[in-house]
C-alpha cells in the first residue's frame, strides 16, 4: 500500500480544482475591530481590514464579554477539568443554559461545545428516540445538519430548498403514523436567504412532524431579544428544537439547543457527542452568557448591523455588481469561478489590505463561487468607502461583468 | 404520534436501570484545587474536594496557563469570530500546532474544538483518502473513535481488547492489498491499562498498516517531554496519527492530530468536523500552548503525580479494597452495581464532602460499575487521609467485600 501516493492524489484534486485551502493568519485587535494584523508566511506583517467574519456585532470585543471572562478565570481556572457528568458541570454551564432556555422561551437548553455538535449529536441521536423516525432536511441544509441526519442511517428525505410543494409531497408519501421530523435553517448563510418558517411549522401540524430550526445566523441578531427569525416572527412556541451558536453573534464559542425539558433530558443522555467530551471552559461559558444576557436588551448594536448591511449592499448595487439580497445581513458577491473568486480576494488582501475570504465547492454549489462579506456594527463609513473603492476598481480591471446575474 | 411519551419511555429506561445520570454543579477554586463549591438544587453551597477530574496536574490553574489566556483576551477579544479557513485562523491557533507537532515530533499538528471532534472526523475521513480502508478497531476503544469509525459505513474489524492474536488473524484474513489502518488507545481510561503499543506497530509493518493512537489520558503526564507513551517507549516515530487532547492533563480545551504534512493537509481539507465549526478561541489556544510548552520540562509535577496515584493504590490495597492497578495514574474501585455505585458516591458527597462520579454503563460493561478516582499533584495528604478514611468506613458500612475482585 502507497499511503502517501494516494494522499498526494486526494490534495492535488484540490489544485485543479483551484479550491485548495490556504488558511490567512490573523489577529485581530481588541478595542480596534475590523483592524488585525495579517502574518505572511515569511513572519512579517500588515495591517488589514476583516470583511468576513462571523463575529456579526463585534461581540467579541465588547466589555461585559471579556469581563466575565477575566473573572471567571481568576475564580476557578482554565478548563472545565471533565465531561458533563463527570466534574465537568458548573454554576457557568449551569447560568448559560438558563440564559439560553429564558432566550428561546423553552423549559431547557442543553450546551453542547459548538453549534456543529449540536446538529450532528442531536440530529443522529432523535432516531434512537422515536425509532423509525423519518428527517425531512432541506437540500441546502448545513455540513453539521447533513453529517448528523445521515449518521445513524435513519430514514431521511431531502426537499428542495425552501421548496413547500415538495415538502408536502415528501411528507404526504409517507406512512401518516411513522414519526417525522423536519430539520431546516432560518437564515442560509451562503446565500443570506430566510426559510417560510410559519408554512413550515404549518405543515408540521398537518403531518404530525417535529421541527428542528438551526439559528446559527440568526441568534442574537434578529427578534427583540435576540432569540432568531421564529422570535421576530412570534413562532419560537411552535418549533420543538431550536439551535444556535455562541460563536458568531455572541462572540465567544459552544451552541446548543433549547427545548422541551424532556426533550433536552433525552439528547442529554443519550447523545455520544454530548457525554463523552470535556465541557466547555467556564471562562468561555461565562463569556457567553454575558454576551446573550446583553444582546437581550440591546437594540442598538442589532439596528445598526441591519443599517451597515443596507448601506453596503446599496452601494455595491448602484455600481451594478451581482450581489445577492434577500433582506438579511448578508452580502455575498457572486464571481461564479474558484480561480476568480481566488485571485480577486489575492488581490484584495496584498494590495488593499481587504480580507474576504473566497468561498467554493463544498461551500457552496460549483458555479456559485462567491466572496462572502459580513458587515457590521465595527465596519465604519472609512472601511466601506475603501472596500466600495477596491472593489470598483478591481471589477474594471478584470472586465467581470456587472450584469445584474443574482437574484 | 406521541412524541412526549417516547421520550418517557427513553428517559423512563434509565432510571430502572439506576444509569439515570444527575450532574453535579461545581466550581473550583483557582489556587484551591482540588477543593471546590458544591451548589445544591436548592441553592444551598458546600465545600467539596474533586476526586474524579481529568485535570490530572492541576494544569487548569496553573499562572502560565491563565497569564497566556488574559493576554489573549486583551490582545484579540473572545472568540475567533470564524472558522479555521474564513477568518479564525490565528496567531495562537499556529504557534500551539507548531508546539503539538514539536511535542510529538511530526511535520504537522491539526487543532480541532476537541479530541471527541479530533477522532471523530478523522476517523471518518480517512477512509475517503484512502478508498477501501478497513480499520481494525480495539473492542474499548472510546465512543468518539467508534463514532467515527462507524460513521460513513467503512470495513471495519472490532479486535478484542489488547489482543494480538486476534488482531493478527483479523489482519491476515483480509486481501494483503487492501489499506489498512489499525485503531487504539494507549491508556485506557475506565481501567487504566497500557497497550501493547510495539507489538501492535510490529503487526502493522508486517501486514502494511497505518498506526492511529489516542494518547488523550496519557500527553503531558508520560514521556521526558509529556509526548504520552509512545515518547515514553520512543515509539512516537512509528505511529502514523497521534490524537491528544488539551482539556485533560493540560487543563484547558481541544483536541489535536499530529502525522505527516500530507496527512494533516488531507484531513484538513477533506474532514468536515474540521472544516465547518468556528474555530477555538484565541485565549483557549493561548492557554492550551503555554500548558504544553511548560510541560516539555516540567518533570516535577509529572513526578508527583504517579507518586500521588502510587500512594493512593497502596493504601486502598492495604486495606482489601477491589482497585484495579494496571500501574498507571488511574484508580478504578469496582463496586459491580449501578445503584450501589451511585449510592456510595451519594454518601461520599454528602457526608464527607467528596466528589466522585460513579461510572455506569455505557462508559463502562455492565456488572464493572465502578468509582473512579483520579489522584492529582494537587491532592496532598490531607486529602488523601479524609478519602481513605470515608472509603474504610462505608465499605464497613455498607458490608462490601474486601476481596481481591479485580486484577
Ligand atoms: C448553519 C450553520 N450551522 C451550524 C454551524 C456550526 O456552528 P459552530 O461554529 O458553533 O460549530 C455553522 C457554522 O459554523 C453554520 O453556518
Ligand atoms: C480516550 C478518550 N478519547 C477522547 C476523548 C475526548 O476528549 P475531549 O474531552 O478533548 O473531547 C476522551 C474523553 O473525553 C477519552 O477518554
Amino acid at each position: 500500500m502507497d499511503y502517501d501516493t494516494q494522499l498526494d492524489t486526494a490534495i492535488d484534486r484540490l489544485h485543479e480544482e483551484g479550491r485548495y485551502r490556504t488558511f490567512i493568519d490573523i489577529e485581530r485587535k481588541r478595542g480596534q475591530y475590523p483592524h488585525a494584523t495579517w502574518t505572511q508566511e515569511d513572519g512579517s506583517e500588515q495591517p488589514i481590514t476583516v470583511w468576513c467574519g462571523n463575529d456579526y456585532l463585534g461581540m467579541g470585543q465588547h466589555p461585559v464579554v471579556l469581563a466575565a471572562m477575566h473573572e471567571a478565570i481568576d475564580a476557578t481556572g482554565a478548563g472545565s477539568g471533565g465531561t458533563r457528568n463527570i466534574s465537568g458541570t458548573t454554576v457557568y454551564h449551569k447560568q448559560l443554559e438558563a440564559e439560553l432556555a429564558d432566550l428561546h422561551r423553552k423549559e431547557s437548553a442543553l450546551l453542547f461545545t459548538s453549534a456543529y455538535i449540536a446538529n450532528d449529536a442531536t440530529l443522529s441521536t432523535l432516531p434512537k428516540l422515536f425509532p423509525g423516525l423519518i428527517i425531512y432536511s432541506d437540500a441546502l441544509n448545513h455540513a453539521s445538519m447533513i453529517e448528523g441526519v445521515r449518521r445513524n442511517g435513519g430514514a431521511k428525505r431531502i426537499f428542495r430548498h425552501n421548496d413547500l410543494d415538495h415538502l408536502r409531497e415528501l411528507l404526504a408519501a409517507d406512512d401518516p403514523a411513522a414519526p417525522k421530523l423536519i430539520a431546516f435553517e432560518s437564515i442560509y448563510s451562503m446565500d443570506g436567504d430566510f426559510a417560510p418558517i410559519a408554512a413550515i411549522c404549518d405543515m408540521a401540524d398537518e403531518f404530525g412532524a417535529l421541527t428542528y430550526i438551526d439559528e446559527v445566523h440568526a441568534v442574537g441578531m434578529y427578534g427583540p431579544r435576540g432569540g432568531g427569525v421564529a422570535e421576530r416572527d412570534g413562532l419560537m412556541g411552535r418549533i420543538d428544537i431550536i439551535n444556535g451558536t455562541l460563536a458568531k453573534a455572541y462572540g465567544v464559542m459552544g451552541g446548543y439547543i433549547a427545548a422541551s425539558a424532556k426533550m433536552c433530558d433525552a439528547i442529554r443522555s443519550y447523545a455520544p457527542g454530548f457525554i463523552f467530551t470535556t465541557s466547555l471552559p467556564p471562562a468561555v461559558a461565562a463569556g457567553a452568557a454575558a454576551s446573550v444576557a446583553h444582546l437581550k436588551t440591546d437594540q442598538t448594536l442589532r439596528e445598526q448591523h441591519q443599517t451597515q448591511a443596507k448601506i453596503l449592499k446599496l452601494r455595491l448595487k448602484g455600481m451594478g455588481l451581482p450581489i445577492i439580497d434577500h433582506g438579511t445581513h448578508i452580502v455575498p458577491l457572486i464571481v461564479g469561478d474558484p480561480k476568480h473568486t481566488k485571485k480577486l480576494s489575492d488581490m484584495l488582501l496584498s494590495e488593499f489590505g481587504i480580507y474576504v475570504q473566497p468561498i467554493n465547492f463544498p461551500t457552496v454549489p460549483r458555479g456559485t463561487e462567491r466572496l462572502r462579506f459580513t458587515p457590521s456594527p465595527v465596519h465604519g463609513p472609512r472601511e466601506m468607502d475603501a472596500l466600495v473603492r477596491a472593489l470598483d476598481g478591481l471589477w474594471s480591471h478584470c472586465a467581470l461583468n456587472r450584469a445584474e446575474l443574482a437574484g
